[in-house]
């Protein structure tokens, strides 16, 4: 017995390659489908529309193939409402809850279509239909929002799901709009590419990415900046201190490495023991490192440290005086750690996510592990540029699929001062 | 002023992804379509079709877009015959000329479209009217075809073109038929899949190689290994030794690195002077690999080698034994070389060629510079597995644009013994 | 001025590379030396002895180069008692504190050399002159050891120390024991080598890891495996799962990654949404990964999740099975996460130091954090073996300057089943 | 029975580390030794002295240590001249022929120790008796030296062996001085490090490679450049030509392609089809890569084509305008190819390596063939500098041992700029 379901798509659904993987999708999984109607947009601007149905011989199959589909933005042709389910426990959700994309989102929710708030992927959707009622918190939706009493949707994170929470299951009546190629150019921002190749001009890249950083600050956009600790190694510690006291940087997302290195150039001029100008004495068991903690601490805090004139310059220096919103998030690799770090992971991811929701545009430099925590929150929508000198880390990281971003294979070293040249020009 | 052609397009041009990359080129480059007519497949064996007119505001700007369309297997509406044009001296083609696709073409010639032999990226293409007058040669067109007397079409590399062959200039009468996405899936063959991810299980997709490979045998298929020094550096040499000897390998296409180390072994039983199975004496002064290629070069050639019992083991010793089709390429990097090294890049190259054009799968091992040579060689049409252990020598010879390609990043000492043993079984 | 200070080393100083980086110290840090004496080994069991007194022009040079030779083992001529300071306040250190080599370490108290207990480099050095009068817990020593009321001496983080611990400042009256050249070949092992040769055999190079853990094994020692996702990714769950159902894992150590894929395999038979044998259905948007936290959380853990038949194989089932000291330490970027997963770094951290100081070998796969997390915790004296298809993670992880270890560029998906086969042989 | 023989090392032996290296040469070999006199130099200026007596319980254990001791330096007691016989044939050496090192090397022949010319790693070692009889060429010693009839000897190719030519067999009478540590800093220049850490500022870095630029040049030294396509890609090549035209470069050696890259980026303004400055149009079937072989073709080769004003700017432009030796060494993935490649190995090799013995800098930039080739051809006293994104390169390039080299993973794209900055300066 054939099972089937109709399915629309409308939007520019060629060039975007929804087509491509929708039709993909099905016969990977072994259906086949029938194009009812397919109106093609005539010129660039205009959008095109399909209608087909998806056949299966059992509704397994049927319900993967609607899976991806879905994901893709099809929406069944006559949507029933979300189907909400009330979460029995703390983070206990469901079973057969709705798992977010990072795409836009929509809920249909008595009647009308509501914006999903706080879109991330791999979370819980939660309806809330009388949020007056509530003084949502933390991983809850902007207490600026919904005064009004109307319905809201947000995402939540399995850890934040209280018991009683309305959870979407299943996927009816929830629509995701994944971005479509832009209408112009993106320049050096490709759509939705996947890999990275090495035969690109650098500096023509880190020009268009400087460029891309002044437009977003001119429109008063939000810039987050996550740095590893090669960024300190590798010398490029002044020039990302430039930007953020030239005011680009908004956020800074790092961990205790990068803040330790930067420290200790400030406070011994030496990073990892070197001389990071000479090159002088690059020896293992200098102290420096541990001893630039025990400052910190003795201190009570790098706040502290800057009041106190322990701490003159760096890139930690400028954050604390130009009040950018620094999240230190702690690893098990931790030496120390400073009193600033977030030790808990969930605290720390929590920390992460209101920086990651804020911003227009980020910026990650030679960290992979952070880079994928601030990815983990980013909607599809947040312009990213990931600099890496390893390819693999390039590749993860552009995987995720937002729909314009940036990947360099290139030296952190000699990436940072050329930005900053490019962004500060005779300022600097 | 506006400047328009009318183009044609059929196939699976949707989930092919056709559509997408030829509404992208031509917004890319500045230009504008209308879409005059389009019959979208209704299931998913049927094929579709589209008629657009692209339109640019000056003669250049059509120009490359018709060209980007064209590579996709875009025809004009109602196309004229070839433009052929006299190469005036060997070597030296006619400004203008059309540079080939490694995609499967054909030519408007005589009222005709005839196929173009010998597929090839980069070459030029020639059209011989009557090729029975012409004992061809070399770079030229199998001498076992065309005998009816009626004219041919074939590849030439610039090195090849003679004064006097009819050299295809522009692109008006070429057709070139792009690779669709196979109706039914291809395991972990992906379609034009660029981007290379580790996360995969090596021992499953090593066993879809093998599959594969004994696939091909069976249908009396030619089995191309391309093998770099480090299959024998690694280990792995006895398992490759084992797959000639059981008739898996048809042609080896290699270095004089790779000959060496793999004689060095059954010489000296090491490789680079470090016993292979024990471990012992890594030394970087041992003199085995230059008295390797001494006693070659005393005995005559690998062949004579052989015969003398010089060489008793391995993988060249196998590939004289089991006549397999053996090309040695030098490179500026060779010690030595062996006698049966081809010092002459262009002359190799055609050896290669040779090889290329016969394979039906081939397996690229741990070598970057024979890899490329080989690929540059194939239509997009042949199966191709790259196996490196690092990922950007896997990205470069994927984006070559094989229709079916398996990419591996996985240590060769392992995946060669693995393979030896899935393709063997109980035999080995 | 000239400040000098005259140092003794002993022991196979020539061929451990001592003496050849004690004398490149003095030379790149600026300074001269005289040797006063020097009794070289006639054989190779023979130790030799060497006095020299070092020279600088500033007292803050000679401090340098002292520093320097002190780490290689160098004892001032007439060593002073080891420097006590109490701490402050919990977690402040006093200026100038020592700071401890991951080499085994004696301090000279009360007239006495005291081996220092658990070994870990960054550390601070406490003295506890009276460990009758204390009921040490946690960061501190054995409770086991020192009942006699015998001074005694050992690591602690400077996060662990407490107000009025006695720590050692300066390096007066402690000595280091860096390890020495082995008198017989170590085999695939290397001493002290920080580079990684691709250009070694792969198969022999597993045979001799398996080899070693069964030594390991049969003399009763401790065997610790660290473990990323791409184990689970790879398709290597089901051998390690072998090895640790065989009782050759004495302790497992990850993150929440690898436990949740591990799961997923168990309970969806995916990993990522792929199905690990036939590779069928690699879909990005598979919801497997978060249902399986959902699952685990819902079953209160999992052990819970063992016992109740939710988990039926695999590497975390055979762990609970198994009794083997696993954690689960939590990242920024973990999903969910498991309830099992420790998500404070600083106790994750004292949870990894456990494992790490009983460990006799530590087998780290394919995770760069974890393995740099345990790798801070390990003596030098501890057996290590580092496998990852990114040569430079191998490279970071050899660079700790572990006495005996192998590095491995290979590919974690053929390596896991290769040293299965190897270890358990017939028996698997 | 125990076979021995006792042997001299002197000079800087222990910080060089050739002690170390010696004895543990012994140990891995299954030998033992006996110090018989070891005077230890008092001062950083002093040299050492040890003979040491070494045993083997067989000859062939006794020779292979010898041959690794010979190779750090050692020499025996009482040396025997050295040991010719005659080539039998051309390029057939006399079995057990002395296989070079790269290290400065000397031959005790009629009671003298001669310099061996043309030092390079691989070679046969040829004793001319009479040069005056002979009017030497290609792969042989300096016409210009010998003139007074006085007995010289130089290293040969296999390749370039003749029938007659008098070469070393075995090690009698021929004493290797591998290069020292320098008594003062070498800065940026490791001693003898193979590995390649990627923690080590790159713009400083890039700096002390400019530094050492200009004093080479200051002293009126050659410079020699390798160079990869990717410079150009990279958007490199403006840079590089500036450096030639401000003469800072004395030779370049490359290949096809990055010859071809260059010069379509000075006929068409693109690489590889992608305009370097905006980005635009980066479509993988332009032409122009193939058109541009074919101009350079029609004109005859490039400095015909620099002439007839078809090439007017880039790198091979500057070459052809500053007379730099520059040599096009050919490889079989090239396309064309141009008229100026040396498509044979062989013959690109001699070329190479003339421009090898000459240069007292080697800066590599961006490829590993050509790179491997030149270092094939170095001595080990000569200067280099490795530069490529992939680790893996640069440690293959370090492994070769020259005494003083720098190794940066780093972009090129940003590379060679910065270099060029830094170099010319207020001249640029």
């Amino acid at each position: 017995m054939t099972h089937s379901r109709t399915v629309e798509l409308e939007g520019h659904i060629i060039d975007s390659g929804t087509m491509q993987r929708c039709f993909g999708a099905v016969m990977d999984l072994g259906g086949s489908f029938d194009v009812e109607r397919f109106d093609v947009g005539k010129h660039e601007t205009e959008e095109s529309y399909c209608r087909l149905t998806v056949s299966a011989d059992d509704p397994e199959t049927l319900r993967d193939i609607l899976h991806e589909l879905h994901q893709n933005g099809a929406v069944l042709e006559d949507p029933s409402e979300v189907d909400l389910v009330a979460a029995p426990a703390d983070r206990v959700v469901p079973p057969d809850f709705y798992s977010t994309t990072n795409h836009p989102t929509e809920v249909l929710y008595d009647g009308e279509w509501i914006a999903v708030e706080r879109i991330e992927m791999d979370c819980a959707l939660v309806v809330d239909p009388d949020p007056a009622a509530d003084a949502g918190e933390g991983n809850r939706a902007d207490a600026s929002r919904g005064e009004d009493g109307s319905p809201r949707a947000y995402t939540k994170t399995l850890n934040a799901v209280e018991e009683g929470d309305l959870v979407a299951t299943d996927q009816s009546g929830i629509r995701v709009n994944p971005p479509e190629r832009p209408r112009s150019g993106g320049g050096a921002f490709g759509f939705m590419q996947g890999g990275v190749s090495a035969e690109r001009p650098s500096e023509s890249t880190i020009r268009e990415v400087a460029e891309e950083l002044r437009a977003v600050k001119d429109e008063g956009g939000n810039v987050m900046v996550v740095a590893g600790p090669a960024v300190i190694h590798s010398g490029a510690g002044d020039a990302l201190a430039d930007l953020v006291a030239a005011g680009y940087v908004d956020a800074l997302s790092a961990g205790n490495g990068f803040a330790t290195h930067d420290l200790e150039r400030s406070i011994y001029g030496t990073s990892l023991g070197m001389n990071v100008e000479t090159l002088e004495h690059p020896r293992k068991g200098h102290k420096h490192h541990i001893w630039t903690i025990s400052e910190i601490i003795r201190a009570g805090g790098i706040e502290a440290a800057v009041e106190d004139g322990v701490v003159t310059e760096g890139v930690m220096y400028e954050c604390v005086r130009n009040d950018v919103d620094t999240v230190l998030a702690g690893s098990i690799r931790d030496d120390g750690p400073l009193p600033d770090t977030i030790t808990d992971a969930v605290e720390a991811q929590d920390a992460i996510r209101e920086q990651a929701h804020e911003a227009d545009i980020v910026i990650m430099l030679a960290t992979l592990l952070h880079s994928v925590a601030v990815g983990n929150c980013l909607p599809s929508t947040t312009k990213t540029v990931c600099v890496d000198i390893n390819p693999a880390t390039v590749t993860q990281l552009l995987d995720r699929g937002s729909a314009q971003a940036i990947g360099m294979v290139t030296d952190i070293g000699t990436f940072v001062p050329t930005l900053a040249e490019f962004v500060l020009g005779d300022d600097a």
